[in-house]
């Protein structure tokens, strides 16, 4: 039998509502589920609620209009608290920034995974405005920054650090930026996968540089190669996730679970049109 | 000075892209700024990614229509994984019954906050699709429910649990779920606070036994008397917050920072027409 229940008893606070407390405890008989064993293998090693350092501030953002997910990071133990934003998107730039000021923080970098049509980056915004921060994307991606960084490359904020993934596919200079390794570092991992790995899914291929094939290998050697515990943190989501891992994600993703050859037909076959925002992109591109 | 910078070295995986790997690393040096005691103060303690427990399984959900936050908790240190959605949205429990399932957990309750025009609760649906599951709701709330719960009740997963707080003055039967004192429970502790504390703001006070004086003591009394590094999980967002905490709350809430007075005449002045659910309220306040 499950041990669940719920219980009555008085919650202590400086000042409680009046309320009348009766004191009783209600077990409810749960019959026991059977487990597969292959569920049990990509629940065992995540069950905490999210990853952990000692030093670690991480607050999710959300763009609703685009789906955009931009990620704040911190080290909250150095004095001077530096910060990175993944992903910031334009239209949000001043609330990102209120928060960073609210929390007492410095934003040291404004890091995109990529540029894309769908993806509106604000680093160039927020340059404007605190002209100390660096815009960083990779130097494959063809855009304009003030970092360009190539696979290997890792992105310090105080003692910790964010390192570099090449995962090309959905555009051709696409990166997945996932926590290090060492002491103090998060635990488990945290992978911000862009565009190239969403929950359940991934980028578009099919205009900008996009190459199914490549996606497929990005993903499959790049991202499904992190640890299975690793936290999976994308640029967008449409269905109100918020987070994945990469156990879930190689059981899971309707897409990236198939063989190589079943993906790219699914590639190929799903879309036919190009969002709105592409007819602005090349005004976009190189104002990073 | 700070230490930030990047450093571009090999990253080591079974399948690495053909990339040519330069190893170099740069120190940009940044000036560092000053940090007032106040914010300090409110940063100190919530360094972490989120809250810790070895046994705590964590999912947040976003229903982007009526800006919903749905959260998934369980057990899975526990054979059966057992599992509580707090505030499931009608539109998202086959969503919601869908991640239940691929991580292998058993649901056990479907927990409201409240119901409000909305605010149109999944737990009666969820029922029709999972039998074994008990709906929650607050005894003072009017609603039907299979576990009627009062100021103090704790609500078991496991060996983890989730304490009750009562919080009127959005509705009368508000509620805020508090995660639990004692070992293995998560750390910071994480408030489940429904439309009684939103980040930066609060739930509407004007119709559906709504009272701005009975909200401003719940929330002081209730909610800001909890450990500052405490994690606030509101039921709604509209800008994209995902996530706050006492300390940030009480420095930095638009209307609940206010003396009582001040916010009494802000919520008076501050809502003129009802959201168009009102109209099917008196359908769905029995649907629990």
């Amino acid at each position: 039998m499950l041990k669940v229940g719920f219980s009555r008893v008085p919650v202590s606070t400086a000042r409680t509502h009046r309320l009348l407390f009766n004191l009783r405890r209600i077990n409810l008989a749960t019959p026991v589920g059977n487990r597969s064993k292959l569920i049990r293998s990509v629940m065992g090693s995540h069950g905490t609620a999210s990853s952990q350092s000692p030093k670690l501030l991480f607050r999710q953002l959300f763009e609703k209009e685009s789906s955009t997910y931009t990620y704040l990071l911190a080290d909250v133990s150095h004095p001077d608290k530096p910060a990175v934003l993944i992903d910031p998107v334009d239209k949000t730039v001043d609330r990102d920034l209120s928060v960073v000021k609210e929390l007492g923080l410095k934003l040291t970098y404004a890091m995109n995974t990529h540029v894309h049509a769908d993806h509106v980056t604000g680093s160039g915004l927020i340059k404007s405005k605190v002209p100390e921060v660096k815009s960083v994307i990779s130097k494959a991606s063809g855009a304009k920054a003030d970092v360009l960084i190539e696979h290997g490359d890792k992105i310090y904020f105080g003692d910790l650090f964010l390192e570099t993934r090449a995962t090309p596919g959905h555009t051709s200079g696409c990166v997945t930026y996932v926590t290090g390794d060492g002491p103090d570092q998060p635990q488990p991992k945290m992978a911000f996968t862009g565009d190239a790995l969403l929950i359940r899914g991934c980028g578009r291929t099919d205009f900008q540089s996009g190459n199914s094939e490549q996606l497929y290998k990005s993903v499959h050697s790049q991202i499904f190669s992190l640890p299975k515990d690793t936290y999976i943190y994308p640029a967008h989501d449409y269905k109100g996730f918020t987070v994945s891992t990469v156990g879930e994600e190689m059981l899971y993703n309707l897409r990236l679970t198939k063989d190589e050859d079943t993906f790219k037909g699914i590639m190929a076959s799903k879309y036919c049109s190009y969002p709105v925002e592409i007819k602005m992109f090349k005004f976009l591109l190189y104002k990073v």
